[in-house]
């Protein structure tokens, strides 16, 4: 647990400096992290053994690493399926489903049966910027998917498990039990990644970032095996 | 050499209903279609053999792949060098520029150091809407590079080998005795990849279509393994 993190507000300027001075698009940074999200579940969960995957998506970014990953894990052989209550009408969500609609994934509205179909669940609800308190539809979301681990599906969260506290943690009483089985930081860990479960399983993706950049920010760049685009750590 | 191709009006056709219909922005296929490159290289010539590419990048959409490839190379522990003599105004080139720029990636203005102390060179001058004749300063820089590879430098091309014709291979005298030795092909190979030479290496990337798709262009999709970008074909 020796790795360094970045907090809340921090994330976000270095977000922004990604997309100012560093000159990346929201598109090339987005289809890097869900294509890491991917590349995680691929190596923890291969297809060959689970092969039904729910990918829950939220209304901002977190979502959208969701619909990249989704795609991604239909070309690894997987069969995913979305749940995304509230999409927002920037272009780069509307080219996302478009893709996954041709890409012939459904996107669900009714969760009860595919909670009970799959095998993996995306937790790609809310990232490094929700604030409390979990807005509907979005509690019952998290109250389904937690009571849907306990039959033994597996969560893999993005970036953050949702609804926990950015630097505290699961503290919400709703959320209080929540412990994803996989966790793929984004960039870098968050100060809640330090409060994974013992056993849980810790990936960082999104490698767009050298180690003087890393440096600058006081994070590190996880050592990449070959081309992957993420990394186990802990 | 059983793969089927695409010729170059109905390859600008599919790239033009990857870009409509099917949802995709230029920033997230040229993201695919340079990290496909880059794998490509890092699986037949890894860095801890050949760590000095030049990176040879024209003036349109193959230069922007170039410059993708540069960065990911970057970043898999390549020393990258870009040639970029060309450049273009629109944001998505422009953004790919400061990247490099701020991973340190140094941009040069002459070749000939470059070509002697470089192990391999990329070119990405020219894709399949190339048409003949070979414009200035390019048909001095493709006489160069064919020189350096006399001096056992190796030379990927990312698409189709930039003077070919697309569909006739090396006829242009110039380029006569131009042989890649390891073609990328993104989406679907161009017709000129039947006339590799003998013992040239051959991968496709730019994994975004599947299989519904590309039985409506009657191209493949090919066997990409595990979580791989690129695959190798032949």
């Amino acid at each position: 647990m020796s790795f360094r993190t970045i907090e809340a507000a921090r994330a976000a300027l270095l977000d922004q400096e990604l997309m100012s001075t560093m000159g990346f698009s929201i598109d090339q940074l987005m289809e890097l992290a869900g294509l890491a999200v991917a590349q995680a579940i691929y190596k923890e969960y291969p297809p060959s053994s689970a092969k039904n995957c729910l990918i829950l998506c939220g209304p901002g970014n977190n979502g959208g690493d969701g619909l990249v990953a989704a795609r991604h894990l239909k070309l690894f052989g997987y069969a995913p399926t979305v749940y995304y209550p509230k999409p927002t009408n920037r272009e780069i969500f509307t080219g996302l489903t478009t893709q996954l609609r041709n890409f012939n994934v459904p996107f669900v509205s009714d969760l009860a049966p595919e909670l009970r179909s799959c095998d993996l669940i995306v937790d790609a609800l809310f990232g490094f910027s929700f604030k409390p308190p979990i807005r509907k539809p979005f509690d019952a979301v998290i109250e389904s998917m937690l009571q849907a681990q306990k039959d033994k599906k597996k969560i893999i969260a993005v970036d953050i498990p949702s609804g926990w506290d950015v630097n505290e943690g699961p503290v919400a009483e709703e959320i209080s039990d929540y412990q994803p089985d996989l966790l793929v930081s984004l960039t870098a860990p968050k100060p809640c990644a330090k409060l994974l479960k013992k056993g849980a399983l810790h990936y960082v993706g999104g490698r767009f970032i050298e180690k003087t950049f890393a440096e600058k920010w006081n994070i590190d760049v996880p050592e990449y095996p070959g081309i992957d685009q993420c990394a186990k750590v802990d």
